[in-house]
């Protein structure tokens, strides 16, 4: 994704630009963009938060090969993300530099923010949908018949409702709420936000405490959108975006929680330190004039035992954890926690 | 003090300027200024680490009779401090507003940083010294004379070698090393300054594990010194300059160490962390253009017992702890840990 501060909001309060491309792709193509192996290619970065949903979301359904992914370099310009980390520059498959010109092509001078996570349409090279929310429900829900044998049930019918409820909380008030820490225009919303994301902590702390995952008894949806706010807090937003009542490793229930997931194929194997902190320190010029990235925060302490597994929960159900990441997908060792 | 990058260093590196005024105030008054009581004011801003040892020093002492004190607030633009705390926003025993002019006082448009802390001579309202270094053990050395029953030896003649050497590196390192890091001008200088910081804490946490004070057994000079760096560190350094391989209250020994010292009389009860951080996050523009002022951390463990009486140690040696503080000399309870 990437970040709009709301000019005309006269509080100095941060708010998401949320005007998305909606478009779905759908068993029963409904909306001209039919699920199909092969046709897609899913756009990220691993530094974003969202974009980090969709890849772990991916991995855990067994969709790399029905679903193709391209990287975008962790930090961009005012013209949004690039494949400035592929050897020439531009994706091998879409042949650009620019996520921009996919989002052009769709749209002729695409008057919205470009963001990653996005869906191009490889024969037309056109951007289907950059819909987060939607993107990593329609992976669950719609491409079902090439999930791998024993994918998990991350949306399962009977939990919807409870799953929507809690990740509405956890986007308003945990995923968008550190934004609105770090991007507050005035020290009174800052300490608006500050208040209200620790009490969304301090819910979640209690509500994880006795309880491994969010909803039911193994990993969900929920999980995923909680999970790359929480790997994101000790190594940016404590220091980055002020969100420093404390770290997440001094919050013991959601430390263990989110070491708990860490530990879990797909969680932490497509976590990449390095360029989340290059992401959020080199592109946020106007928090970080020096763009200097910190060294810190230690961070081996992510692969310390967590104790969770006394609480009981399934991760996978009636499910199994994925294999080993693919050849290319892979976060380089030096970029991750230990 | 204030702060200046050096512009000539081409490496990036900080480099704080050391030229102060050296003179002296002695028992024999070499320099022109004699130890008399009621002749100077101490000048301090309670936010700065260099002024701060110089309160507590004057506080462990009880020279408060003897040298009168005027607080400058803690912010400040780029004319330095001022007593904008005071009603009339003017020193109430020196008549100013800018403590620059009884620098200019001195030595008329004087050139260098105007810093705290600094002496002034009462009579003729000139900046006898602003050299830190030297002030507190001054105030050991020089003022004997008026030192209250059961002040403790801070400064012991057959510990000074061994105090000096801690202190030296305790300042390049620590005292110091904590604004290379937050003003370093290229990402390889702070890098080195990261690395030489948690270098010597790692130095400081084995010394002190198995000892409760840094030289003999009991409060010196170079705890007054250590103390008022850590006392800064989790409240501003950590993420206004960006050291943060751990927080404070991350090094076990270390985090002991100074909440030991800040139970102690004259320690905690001169350490204002609401003017702390309101001076780094306020008057360092180019590091925290948004002006914005972090709420956290939550700073009531800084109370939590520490478990170093275990060590031994007797923290006033012969002498005895300063009774209450002052009226009018105390920080407001809104601004300690707690």
């Amino acid at each position: 994704m990437s970040y709009v501060a709301d000019p005309s909001a006269s509080d100095g309060e941060f708010n998401r630009d949320t005007d998305y491309i909606t478009t779905r792709i759908t068993a029963d193509g409904r909306d001209g963009y039919a699920v199909e192996p092969g046709r897609y290619r899913l756009v990220v970065a691993r530094a974003c938060p969202w974009a980090n949903r969709t890849i772990i979301v991916r991995r855990l359904l067994g969709l790399e090969d029905a679903i193709s992914i391209g990287f975008c370099g962790p930090t961009h310009d005012e013209r949004s993300w690039t494949f400035d980390l592929d050897p020439d520059g531009r994706d091998p498959v879409l042949g650009i530099h620019f996520l921009r010109d996919a989002y052009n092509k769709r749209i002729p001078d695409y008057p919205k923010g470009v963001t990653v996570p996005a869906i191009v349409d490889i024969p037309t090279g056109e951007v289907v949908t950059n819909d987060f929310a939607q993107i990593t429900l329609d992976f669950s829900t719609e491409w079902t018949a090439y999930h791998r044998d024993g994918a998990p049930q991350l949306y399962p019918d009977p939990l919807r409702d409870e799953i929507d409820e809690v990740a509405q909380r956890i986007y308003t008030e945990v995923n968008n709420g550190v934004y609105r820490c770090g991007f507050a225009g005035s020290q009174q919303a800052y300490e608006k936000a500050y208040d209200r994301l620790f009490t969304a902590l301090d819910w979640l702390s209690e509500r994880l405490e006795n309880q491994r995952y969010l909803v039911g008894d193994t990993i969900t949806e929920a999980d995923v959108r909680l999970f790359t706010t929480l790997a994101r807090f000790d190594p940016v937003y404590h220091g980055h975006f002020k969100t420093n009542r404390s770290k997440l490793s001094e919050m013991p229930v959601l430390w263990a929680y989110a070491r708990d997931l860490f530990q879990t194929p797909g969680f932490g194997d497509t976590t990449d330190f390095v360029q989340i902190k290059q992401h959020y320190y080199l592109v946020h010029t106007d928090i970080n004039p020096t763009g200097v990235v910190p060294k810190g925060p230690d961070l081996s302490n992510w692969l310390s035992p967590h104790g969770r597994e006394a609480l009981g929960g399934r991760p996978f159900g009636d499910g199994t954890a994925p294999g080993p990441t693919r050849e290319g997908e892979r976060v380089p060792e030096a970029h991750s926690a230990g």
